[in-house]
């Protein structure tokens, strides 16, 4: 009897069927999400009713929704974070829970170096004028010997350290976690205030919640500095953020994670905000490389050999 | 008695003024630019008059000038191009030449590895949609494993070759003058159909003004293919590309040179052609560079030691 594989993602093999042939050709019943949208809590329990793996997006799969999915063995979530899971719940159904952590790091690194590399050398302004019919040419700053603060310098950070250093830069690195001699050449370990203060370019790759740039943060900024939010939206104050940008010590800036999503706020007023809907891992090359990561974990966990 | 020099472009030393204090630590006597623009051929004849050495921009340095310049013993253009010296009357009168080569390398592979990433990865798109409070995510094109097309692979297409390697794409070379044994391991040298068929990307860097692609070479390429030029308008025919543009066979392009300039064409009515106004050197790094580079030419052929 073949087992029965329910798929949570919308998105999944949307973009190229790999992952799908993948299942279907280890003998899988395959239940795909029939709502084109994140399943609600009553959804993914009717989802998973008489299914014994899931693949998983960011559906709540909670303590309940474990507990009514008697067959269910297997979580693989296409993605990182997996705060969606009751890890407890879980273990106590002996079901197990797999994710993709280094699946998004190439694709969140590189837009990471799109937005810096358009924030400085001011690609947004240029072409809008452009389009306006003026042919305004601005000198603008490049990479070459810039100080770029990361802020934040796990995965995510040393993959945009690694595609950025050909460009030059000087890479200032803040990260309590970080030792001086685990830098390589050309990056220099610095703490926030030291960092704030030298840095043209600041990029966020920390974790967690916490606010990390409040106004005595923007305060310590050298004026006319470029701001890039790849991260999390709460590492930044709102306010103080806002603050910063219409005052003018804020050039320019990027972000792709906000406060409230889908997200309708104030930055939209701001041209020198560069703007994009939370789509850093959204690549081709990513989805599928995560998806088939993805399919790989689940047959794994549910003992079936690839 | 001190040397004059007088001082062609009128942007010199506006971001940075080390070159104007290195002619001055010479003991230079320095002629500005009064106009605020190029100089036309009656300005320059004047501005030359009595002049030692001139640093140079894109002033017509033709055979007029020169023979009514009797004390002009160096042009030290702040750039790459010298089609605007004579230089037949240059060696006539013994005036020295030269020209910054190298300086525009760095700064022109940046801006083109900023408008590859940007159109892979739909970032002006993107941005358009969330300052119209349209959340619009979309699933674009990394460069992992994507085919580039370099046409033309010299100083400056190897300098974005190398900043592009890291992103991981596959790189086709097109350069009659180079031989396969001259390239590293992830270059393939193709001839110029078997790219066109097989690019996602291609990237302009070839010399010259003859007609690269004409509607033959556009009718050859993949469908929603992404052309980069910040070499030379003339490469590329203009009918033919605005029938692939409109078309659709073209999903994004960037063009920072143009067939007129300033260019107020058609292209201004797509939004997925990404226009800058021919400021691919216009980084405050590369200004200085060539500037430095250029005073230290001029002081070299002046006679003058440092």
């Amino acid at each position: 009897m073949s087992l029965k594989i329910a798929i949570g993602p919308s998105s999944f093999a949307a973009q190229d069927d790999t992952p799908m042939k993948m299942l279907e050709a280890a003998g899988m019943d395959v239940v795909p999400n029939p709502y084109g949208r994140r399943l609600t809590e009553e959804e993914i329990i009717k989802q998973l009713n008489d299914v014994d793996g899931l693949i998983a997006g960011l559906e709540p799969l909670n303590k309940r929704v474990i507990s009514s999915s008697p067959k269910l063995k297997a979580i693989a979530r296409v993605g990182i974070g997996v705060d969606n899971v009751n890890f407890q719940a879980a273990a106590e159904h002996s079901v197990k829970v797999s994710s993709t952590p280094d699946g998004p790091t190439r694709a969140v690194a590189e837009l990471t170096i799109a937005g810096m590399l358009s924030l400085c050398r001011q690609l947004p302004q240029m072409n809008a004028d452009m389009h306006a019919g003026q042919w305004n040419k601005v000198i603008s700053m490049g990479l070459s010997n810039t100080p770029v603060l990361f802020i934040g310098y796990g995965r995510i950070g040393r993959a945009v350290g690694e595609l950025l250093k050909s460009f030059g830069p000087d890479i200032l690195v803040c990260d309590p976690t970080v030792n001086a001699e685990d830098l390589k050449h050309g990056e220099t370990l610095v703490t926030l205030d030291q960092g704030l203060a030298k840095a043209s370019v600041i990029t966020l790759h920390a974790g967690g919640d916490k606010v990390i740039l409040d106004k005595k943060a923007f305060d310590q900024m050298r004026d006319g500095v470029i701001l890039l939010n790849s991260a999390r939206a709460g590492l930044v104050d709102e306010q103080a953020f806002l603050s910063a940008v219409s005052s003018g010590k804020i050039f320019g800036a990027w972000f792709d994670a906000f406060w409230q999503e889908p997200y309708n706020g104030e930055l939209l007023n701001y041209p020198n905000v560069l703007l994009t809907p939370h789509v850093c891992t959204y690549t081709r090359q990513c989805r599928l490389g995560m998806e088939t990561e993805a399919v790989q974990n689940l047959l794994r966990d549910l003992g079936i050999k690839l």
